[in-house]
């Protein structure tokens, strides 16, 4: 697959995913013009992924011999978009967080939508409601998705075993995540570290690449041998694609990550970073990570300051260690991937833009 | 199917719901022993249902000569249990409701768990994530027990279609409900009842009753015309059954229902009996409504005074006029279905269990 292959790749997912939204319209205008709000608010956010999942299951399926722009290649990546964004949704509402993709967070747009028409009620509660529901939808939607693409798929019960796993191993991920989130800092700080690797592995590091990869191969009839072969492509590039996303959110370009940076310091999360920090830094600096990490008022001073203990702790630079690590690893595994040149090279391609992203 | 049958289905689903989640645990086990929290929440609430969905699925089935506790019947019906309190998880944190089943709701024990563990951050917003991935947990294994169901199914892609549809449906008209309780009252309160109307058909009636017999028809091979006769009989029942919900809602003893009266009434519930009211009642009666539905403050002489109105507006006459008539109409949808004796006597038990309860 060339780049030139993946454009029209993401611009047919892309077709199937609106080609859906489309679908499930019509067939709910019955049920109330309301509805609409649903499809509006989803439609924009859906076009602007940049279809990483879809890229990564197509890899799976090409490199062994699924047919290219194949419907199963084609809705199984409209599926993992779909998923990908209901995942978002209620993240994000979870998160309070402000912004997706560019565009307000779905809770926002739904608690504006309530204000501009003058509702009654709670705007803040009618948000939550709205983007509660779309995610749901968006998780519905992606599972029909997924289904439809297995239609003539042979080994659809296996493929099917791939992502129920993925859509539940998230769901667990995340509760871990938002509880690491709410636990008291462990005295030991190295438990804290212990458990945001965890957190990155079932929350986003399979879920992102390995699944998707995993499932593409699956669905294509690539035997076991291979489908581990394949995992092992996809972890470490999953991998190191979450700790990018970490060191992004707190050092990336808010114009190119399409979301504020700090947010994830202002939410309290536990990533890898953070963690790793607190098990390098001086106590005095452990005060400091301590106290702001969480607080929602944090202000770009603080966020400031917190940036400059990630770096002079060494947790910066430990964290980019750790990612050149995990993408040796995914370069060793891809090389030792017995699948056609064109397609070594699309994955070394894929590996580069989810590992060296600035977006 | 005997009444002896039924309860032994319905604790052949029970087993199969707690397979379901016991395999989850297990298989997430590795991601972290805080992902017990979600099984222990969600165990007790799993076990309470009423099967009301999984027994008209299994009447579905058994009308077209399905065989008794086949896989596709109880793991059909396993699913349908596990969308439902999915679809209960949710809502209960939509609406803030404090007990469901006769427990804590959800959102209300991982709120206790925070304060039990004495975690930092908002026990508030802990809850609402741990209730918000719990039923996005139980909206996975629910699809991956309908799934499961269909594999032996020669009729596996209909049925797929009646339960995507299902689920689907009632996000869309969950919306519509939450929409409905944010609008303000229409100058014409004939245009919030119609809403009312809509909203039970999308959101309840189809769902609870129509589609699962639908889906057990399908299932078991039911042509066209059959499955259009089945759908005849659901939806009346389903109609009664959500009239008969709501006003157990207001007038039902909380402790039968497993959920505090007036409820609906602070939630501000734009029901099918509130609407209603609202088109009968006398211009002071209709300020008393509209002040009252919606204040979550409601003390118990309030809610008795609504009460009062809904009752001598005739609202809540109507209403059991409207229930007595749809259950005529099932009734003679029941006879119009030719299946044999033993089933059509299951349904017209099944129907009255829906119509007539008081819990």
């Amino acid at each position: 697959m060339s780049e030139v292959s993946l454009n029209a790749l993401r611009a047919a997912v892309t077709d199937q995913v609106r080609r859906r939204m489309n679908d499930y319209r019509e067939l709910f205008l019955s049920v109330g013009s309301e509805v609409n709000d649903l499809f509006d608010v989803a439609g924009p956010m859906l076009d602007r992924g940049k279809r990483l999942r879809a890229a990564f299951l197509a890899a799976g399926w090409r490199s062994f011999d699924g047919q290219e722009f194949a419907t199963a290649e084609v809705r199984a990546g409209a599926g993992l978009e779909l998923f990908q964004l209901a995942a978002l949704v209620h993240d994000d509402l979870m998160d309070a967080s402000l912004t997706r993709r560019g565009l307000p967070a779905a809770h926002q747009q739904f608690h504006q939508l309530h204000e501009d028409r003058s509702m009654i009620s709670n705007p803040e509660d009618f948000g939550s409601a709205g983007a509660l529901l779309l995610g749901d939808l968006l998780l519905v939607a992606a599972e029909a998705e997924l289904q439809a693409a297995l239609v003539d798929v042979p080994q659809a019960r296996e493929a099917r075993q791939v992502f129920e796993e993925m859509m539940a191993e998230v769901t667990v991920g995340q509760y871990l995540d938002i509880y690491a989130q709410a636990a008291p800092w462990s005295t030991d700080p190295q438990i804290d570290f212990d458990r945001a690797t965890r957190v990155i592995r079932a929350k986003s590091a399979r879920y992102s690449v390995e699944h998707p990869l995993a499932l593409g191969a699956t669905m294509a009839g690539a035997n076991e041998d291979q489908r581990v072969a394949t995992r092992a492509v996809g972890l470490p590039i999953g991998q190191a694609f979450q700790l990018r996303d970490d060191v992004l959110s707190v050092f990336g370009d808010p114009k190119l990550t399409g979301k504020p940076a700090g947010d994830d310091l202002r939410e309290g999360k536990r990533t890898v970073l953070v963690t790793l920090a607190m098990t390098l830094a001086s106590s005095a600096q452990r005060e400091v990570l301590r106290e702001g990490i969480g607080d929602p008022n944090l202000s770009e001073t603080d966020v400031g300051q917190i940036r400059g203990i990630l770096q002079a702790s060494g947790a910066l630079e430990q964290v980019e260690a750790f990612i050149s690590q995990h993408a040796d690893t995914a370069r060793h595994a891809i090389e030792d991937l017995d699948v056609p040149a064109e397609q070594t090279k699309l994955l070394h391609y894929l590996a580069d833009a989810a590992i060296s992203r600035d977006q």
